[in-house]
């Protein structure tokens, strides 16, 4: 996901509605949506699928790893070759286990999120995926051992009158 | 989510492919779920309200926020007083543009992440909010700039024979 | 300068012409830069008035510190208790040395530039001033030998047509 | 400004003079200056050209850059290879958003500043021009979000009697 | 072990052959020691009985934690208060998964070996036991996650002729 | 020790029993140990040889260094390219003084105990022997003053009825 | 020395040369250094002792501590309360083994030399006489383990024709 | 000084009571000396000369730079690759303000003391002559701003019956 990202997008109202919808309740039926933002099914259907289409949301189930089975969940900060940027991101995006990578500035350059089974796969990941990429200066892991709040209705930075 | 947590969890098989089936798509219709999994559509509806009522998993529309006009993404890590852990943690939660709230062990005690329209926002809540719950002793800002991968189908460590 | 800030303050395209006028030439006349922005000189004259009277722009001679005999230029970083922001702010304002002070978020809480004629005068204030007010955790400071570049013509972030 | 200096350099009681009003005000007529000092307006405009050719002070508009539409305001610490110092320092006074370049001697060899609109310059910056220069072995970011004090009136080192 | 040390020790140069011998094997006979070391084997089991009880050396079968379901094994390094320092080791001795304890001068105050089954109760260790001693400053994980060697052969300093 | 794992392990009841026992006491008797077991001493016997064989547990001597003459034990920790890992780890075995070598993750890729009669020789070490290793990219020593506790008994993570 | 300071000093000429020739060879005669000097030996012995009374000159015997049985030399860094700066100065002076006190500013606030015959001693120093010092936060420890160059003719900034 | 060591040395009764009596007062007479410690002055005299030839005692007169006119004193830790120490130590023995030169293992791997008359001659030695040298990695600097204490009367750990 967010993977190839259509350019020119524009969110007008409707969209935006539908958006913060979709944040609140993933599984809202078409028909309600429709009702509650009084238009057709048919429109709503085609514009989340258009939004979908543009990476600019992706509806999914998300569990809690630590309740579900996954034993170890680490934050994982990179020290890069800043040369070798996209080679590197390239290679980390084809790594399943790295859930999450994101470009950053300051005592990290990328920053990823590692998702395993127990502490065995996390360093079998560590230690003969993402230390051997060509360009990786140094890691350095932050694990974590409970989360406490995860939400992702935080609306869009863009001002429509509602 | 993953407030309020059921004690007594257990998955079973049905459960861990639903959970799957959820991850890879949040918006699967009822019938195409049963279809897939040789149920009915009634069971399946069922779980997933039991699934979501247990804080298990949640279907949820995720946008990259950058996309959207959310343009401060941070992770910030605190180091606190373990003795307030408890109330540090529930304030945290009450803070909304607070997304994602950890616990950790090493360079920080608590990972939390926070989305906001801009810095000036961003550094309101760190000042005014963050900085000056009692027990927090120092707090450090991670700023991300770009997200090159967003994935939530990381399935489930149960092992059940599929 | 930056103390007392005008809550309203609005740009408008002339304002913006001679904001840019000023950071590349802070002694331009008043009769040419009417000449140059088709206005008349008494104009300019009120609205770089109001611009200076508002904090928006101050015109100063900037000399290389260096170069014209003060010997010891530094950035100091401090942890403070952000209960106590205000009051440290204040504080650090009253030192003449501590030219620059801005809050930031990261390893430091604030920053601050501090310029004396020698490294005796730099360690009184760093011991004797702002070591010791109430609720400055630590400090840290990062020595400058060579200003290699200082430029202010950065413009202005509002869009309008020239 | 600060770039090419004029290396024998002796500042008089007139000049010292002339750098402490201007420091304290920009604009102030050649005349009321005169006037100040006992002398005449074309003594004091042909010192200052002179002050101003020798890199030794610029008379600029400064703005705080939050107030003006710039919302990104970083200090950036580079580590680097000190036998590419000449090479790097050039490269960095190339990229007009380095507002002010430095070198330090602790736990950053060169200090920047970088001033941008929003993040998303800022970033471009650091990861396709600062990061990739040959010798800059890694950076730290310091993000600011608000200036509290911005003074440039420091007088000079030099001892004369008033 | 090593709780109560009897503060008069000396080794002679028999004690030193016998611990020696132990370190390479710890289940060496009595019987096959005595002859080794040309002495009876009452007088090598009295050796080892007062070497035991004087807290100088204990012979137990070591195991490879990952080898033999623990999961969890870490490092934790202690900032602390050394006014509270007998009292902080106190309680740290009081915890059994803290399995190895020992004051240090640098980065931190004490280092800690933590070994646990998995990562939940390692964490409740450090949330619920050591991050809550009164005097704990700050700590800071290690985590392990392969043991290529662990010796205990290193014999003795004293220098006796064999 | 350590060294050559046998892949295809399994502790049952008796194995696990049996190590238990000789993390408390490793120079319990045969006999003994049989009579607490309900078994016979050759089964013991044979147990704890294989169990020897398979690299799962090793009976030895401990003794604190501090107390039979050795002034200098340091945890080393490694930074270091992982593409030369098991090179770099080989080379680490072969030093006798490297009691104890673990891969980890964090600040550190290698953590490494060290133990010598006295700072001279470990010097000597870090110099000439860990130092120079081709792919080592920094260390960082922490030097042990003083244990308060060290303890083998920690059982095993395998659930067995009891 | 360097305890009590005479505040009126100033080096003339003469006092000039008999400093750098103290600095070259502390054993230097008074003879020769006035024969050298083309002055008196007796006004060469009462400078001497009034650049010693100002405590402005100390002439000592300078060892190697690694070769004269002195097994520890450690750096230690504090990071203080610098509201209770001159009490932590005077407890540390008093303290023998410290043997350099100077004040900094960066990372840490006073820097120390302890030297001792081995860590036993250090570690107790460190223990029980510097941590627990009323406004001590923290102290880091650099381990010294050998001396390449240690010099002390650095000659004095005081500009005099020679 | 401690540069070319002599290593087979040996200090017996009486060199021991002379280093001390030189590290207490480097200028007392042969004369004094010899009646002090019971023997003739032409006895002290050579044992003088021979410690000084080994390179183990050095009478010299200490200033304090700060009160001397020398404004910069700074502490310089390097991280080296160890391949190439010898080389390095060779290097930074060449230069003068170098004053002090060790080996260290910890943050930094050498510990540098370099003083100058004043900032600008510290910078020019970091930027030009340390941070050149092939196989330095990186360099921190501690500046000092104010000595406390400065002792050099440490005796030796020599035990011998006084």
């Amino acid at each position: 996901m967010f993977g190839e990202i259509s350019e020119d997008l524009t969110l007008d109202e409707l969209d935006n509605q539908i958006v913060k919808a979709l944040q609140r309740d993933g599984r809202v039926s078409y028909t309600d949506l429709a009702e509650q933002l009084e238009t057709t099914a048919s429109t709503v259907r085609n514009r989340i699928q258009r939004l979908t289409d543009q990476n600019l949301i992706k509806v999914v189930g998300v569990v809690n790893p630590f309740m579900t089975g996954m034993g170890t969940v680490a934050f994982v900060g990179l020290s890069i070759d800043f040369n070798q940027y996209d080679a590197i991101v390239e290679k980390l995006k084809g790594i399943p286990e790295a859930r999450f990578i994101a470009g950053s500035s300051g005592q990290y350059d990328l920053f990823i999120q590692v998702i395993t089974p127990s502490n065995t796969e996390f360093y079998d990941i560590i230690r003969q995926q993402i230390g051997v990429i060509d360009g990786v200066k140094s890691l350095d892991t932050h694990m974590l051992f409970e989360i406490h709040k995860q939400t992702y209705d935080w609306g869009t930075g863009v001002n429509v009158s509602e």
